[in-house]
This record gives C-alpha cells, sequence and structure tokens, in this order.
C-alpha cells in the first residue's frame, strides 16, 4: 500500500511542477501536458534503464497516467487563479515529488536486493531524475545543482529505507515529511553545502 | 513494405534537419555528421527503451546508416548553394520526419499489441524525439515547446494508426502527407494552441 | 588486465573532469559529486543502452565507484591549491578519459562480435557520451561539438582496435598515448576539420 500512496504522491507533485515551469515559460496546453508527463515519469524510466528493471512496467500505471493527466489539466485551467507565486509554490511541489519518488525508488532497489549504494542512487535518480530531464527540456539550470540542499536529502531518504525502515509504513510516511521538509527548509533559509574553491587565472 | 518506406524518408529528414542545425551553429564535418545521426535515429532509439523493444534492433539497419551518412555529406557539400533559407528548409524537413516517425513508431507500438494511448506515447517519442535530443544538444529551445502546433499531429497520426488505418498502406501514405502538411501549415500561418495565463507576482 | 586498465584510466580522468567543470560552475560539494559522477559512468551507461549490454552491468564496478569517488573528493578538497588554470588541465583529463574510454568501449563491441561501424560508434559513444552529459547537464556547449578535433580521435581509435590491434595489449597502450595526444595537439594548436559554409539570408 506504501508503495502506491508515495507513487501517487510523487506523480502528482511532479506533474504539477513540471506544469508550472511549462506555464511560466509560456509553453501552449500540449507543451504543459509533454512537459508534466516528461517530469513524473522520467525519474522513474531512467532509474529503470539504471537499475534493470524492464522499462515495459512503465506501461502498468493506467491509474497514474490518468492521475497526472487530471492534475496537469486541473493546473493549466486554474493556473491563473492559483498560480501567483510559483516560485514559492513550484519548489514546495518539487520537494514533495523528490521526497515520495525517493523513498518510492529506494523501495524498489531494497525489494531487488541491491547494495546500500545503489538504493542511494536509485533514491537520488527517482527522486531527482524528472527534476532533471525537466529543467534541461526548458533550458535551465537544474534545481539539484543549484545552491540551497536538494538530492543530499533524496540520497539520506534511501539510506534510511536501505537499513530498515522500508518495513513499516508509518515509518516510511514520516520520513516522506521529513524528508520533504527539510527540502523546503533548505529553500527557505538558504541551506548550504561547502563550495570549492576555485580561482581562474587561466 | 509501407514499414520500410516511412523509416527511409524519416531517416532521411531528420539527418537533414540535423545537419541543417549543425551547419548553422556551424560545428564541423564531424559534429554535422554526429547531430545528423543523433537526430535521425535518436527518436527510435528512445521509443525503443520506453516501450520495451531490444535495443540491438537499431544495428539491423545499415542501409539506413548509410543512408543517413550520404543525405548528411551531400547536405555539407551542398550547403553553400542548397541552404539559404535554413530556417524555412529545416522546418519542412522536420515537418517530414516527423510525420514519418510518428507513423512508423505507431505502427510498431500497435504490431507489439500496446494500448491506444501506449501507440500515440509511441508516435510523440518516434516522431518528436529525434528533434528534442538535436535541440538539446545544439542548445536551442526544442521545437516541440515553441508556439506553433507540433507534437499534437503526431499525437493524431498516431491515433489515426492505432484504430485501423495501419492495415492499409495507401491510407498510410495519406496520413503522411496530411500529418507533414499540418505540422507545414501550422509553421507559416503560426497555428498555436492555448496558452496559461500565469501572472507572475513573486 | 589492459580492460581494467582503461576503465580505471577513464573512470579517474572523467570523474576529475566532471568535478572541474562543477568547480567552475560554483556547485557545492554534492553537486560537486553528482557531475563527476555522471561523467565518468554516464558514457558507459548510454554505450549500454545503445550497443545492448544488461545495463545491471554497471552495478558489478564498485571498485570503480569508490575509485571515481575518491577522485572527486581529493579534487574538491584540493580544488585552490591545484587548480589555477582549469581550461587547460579539464581538457587534459578530458582528453584522457576520450581516449581510454573509447578504446574500453571499442574492446568491449569487439567481444560482442559487432560490426567495425559498430564498434566506431561504441568508441564515439564511450568516450565522447560522458563528456556530453556532463556538458549538457552544466548549460555548456558539448566540447564534441567545439572547433577543435575531437570525437573523430575517439572513432579512429575505435576503428584501429577492430581491424585487430585489441589482442595486443601493448598495441592498445600505445593507442591510448596517440589517441590522448592527438586530442591535445588539437586543443593546443586548434587542429580544425572543415565547415560548411551557410549562408543565411531567410
Amino acid at each position: 500500500m506504501a508503495w502506491e500512496v508515495f507513487s501517487f504522491i510523487g506523480t502528482v507533485a511532479f506533474a504539477i511542477s513540471g506544469a508550472f515551469v511549462a506555464l511560466e515559460e509560456d509553453y501552449d496546453i500540449f507543451g504543459v501536458y509533454i512537459l508534466g508527463m516528461v517530469t513524473a515519469f522520467g525519474g522513474g524510466a531512467l532509474r529503470n534503464v539504471v537499475i534493470g528493471v524492464p522499462v515495459s512496467v512503465l506501461w502498468d500505471q493506467n491509474f497514474l497516467f490518468g492521475v497526472a493527466t487530471l492534475s496537469i489539466l486541473l493546473i493549466f485551467y486554474f493556473s491563473k487563479s492559483v498560480i501567483s507565486h510559483w516560485n514559492r509554490w513550484g519548489t514546495y511541489f518539487d520537494a514533495i515529488g523528490l521526497a515520495a519518488f525517493a523513498i518510492q525508488g529506494a523501495m524498489l532497489a531494497v525489494k531487488m536486493d541491491l547494495s546500500i549504494a545503489a538504493v542511494m542512487v536509485a533514491a537520488v535518480l527517482t527522486g531527482a531524475g524528472g527534476g532533471v530531464i525537466r529543467d534541461v527540456l526548458a533550458g535551465r539550470k537544474p534545481l539539484i545543482f543549484k545552491d540551497d540542499i536538494y538530492a543530499v536529502w533524496a540520497a539520506a531518504a534511501g539510506f534510511i529505507v536501505a537499513i530498515g525502515f522500508y518495513k513499516n509504513d508509518l515509518a516510511l510516511y514520516a520520513l516522506l515529511v521529513a524528508t520533504a521538509t527539510l527540502r523546503i527548509l533548505s529553500f527557505l533559509f538558504h541551506w548550504k553545502l561547502p563550495h570549492g574553491k576555485v580561482t581562474n587565472e587561466q
């Protein structure tokens, strides 16, 4: 059951975040639809390729396709009234998608008996992959490379799932809330990791 | 037979469109070659991964590799005389590739007994995928996200193939002409789909 | 043995080149890590998908993951003292990675009994793929499309491996040195291939 819940939340959140970016870039309705779908399903498809899940699995998700389509259309039609503060709301939805998909990807990798390192990679790919594809297609700098802490939270969630949390649904839900909250706080308060020191004298 | 015809037309058209973009960006001959090949074969490779065709199939296309190579070299060597109106001609070739590959991708998906929705996705991925890869590699905004109607025609062609057209070669050729024509008209007369209304007050 | 040596050299060189680009773009430590890892393993993963190697093979490389991680961390912590001439050093490491991975990818394709053309494609994908992914993610024009001769050397190395060099380890090492040297000389002395002639009169 938890698996379905995380898939549902991640799909809705990323579909909306992709639609937001597309609306900001003033795409037409089909462009909004495509960017929303690619954001919602791109991270999972990328993870499936990289950890060796048959991609045909992608096609057993008719319910999620419908959910994503509906989310995108709602955002499109209510864009005027709903989105007046994209920057903040877009980041919130992205944070929820990041957390939900990181945990979902990690659960899948644990089920496949992968190593802890591979579970963390699956968490980062699934959680951050859709957003990276979204940003590259829209010609933006990927959120994952921006200053505020981002993918580390996905890796941490993956680690926690790998060391045993995946057996307890309630613990997983708490992890979802914690991961999304930490990402949002990172955005709001500009929590940063150390940077290197490059002096470019050429 | 129709399958081979669509593969041939799509490959030539996209190889040329990729070479055009590379020439516009002033790449050297190998850069022109690579962008042409990636445009010609990238959409099909992407579709194969997404709908679960073994990618090794890619390598049974020696004839098409030769055809694409020849098309690119011809464009390269005659670039001065041939291309003085890139913007228009590039869009025409892209439109032909879009139509041919959308139908070819849809035919493959129908052969694999996929659902109508999956056939439409295969049509859009195959028809628009190569162009998206081309535009991302060249640092351009993908045509698919520009204002004039584009991928909708691929989706529509996929739908029509899915509901029965695939049994009749003549009908498929007519569909090719109609799809490419509708895309070109969209470009020439700036046919647009509705846009969302975002007010960015931050 | 040669296979392991080429994998090792290519992984270290590309991990460092990815870290260099990330440092130049002022990413934080996790961004530096991700771009380094994607550069080191992206080309091989892309090749595996395209020539049909099961991607799960990616996960049997724990030693290389550790090596890449260590390389990136070293570069990160010593970035101030080490990198004052990024542009030159980044290009050198990229050249070594290009040469090592082109040969490694070609060896794999030869083992799989692919045609000479496919071996050359595998060499270019493996050698240049990681760098293209690195540059696209960082929003840069891919090195492969810049003016100085680049991927041709990977294709040439692939050709030489395909016609028999792969049987002799010493010959392969000599090919590595020759390929990297030719790429570096291309960069230093701006060796160029012919360009097309496009006049854009619209």
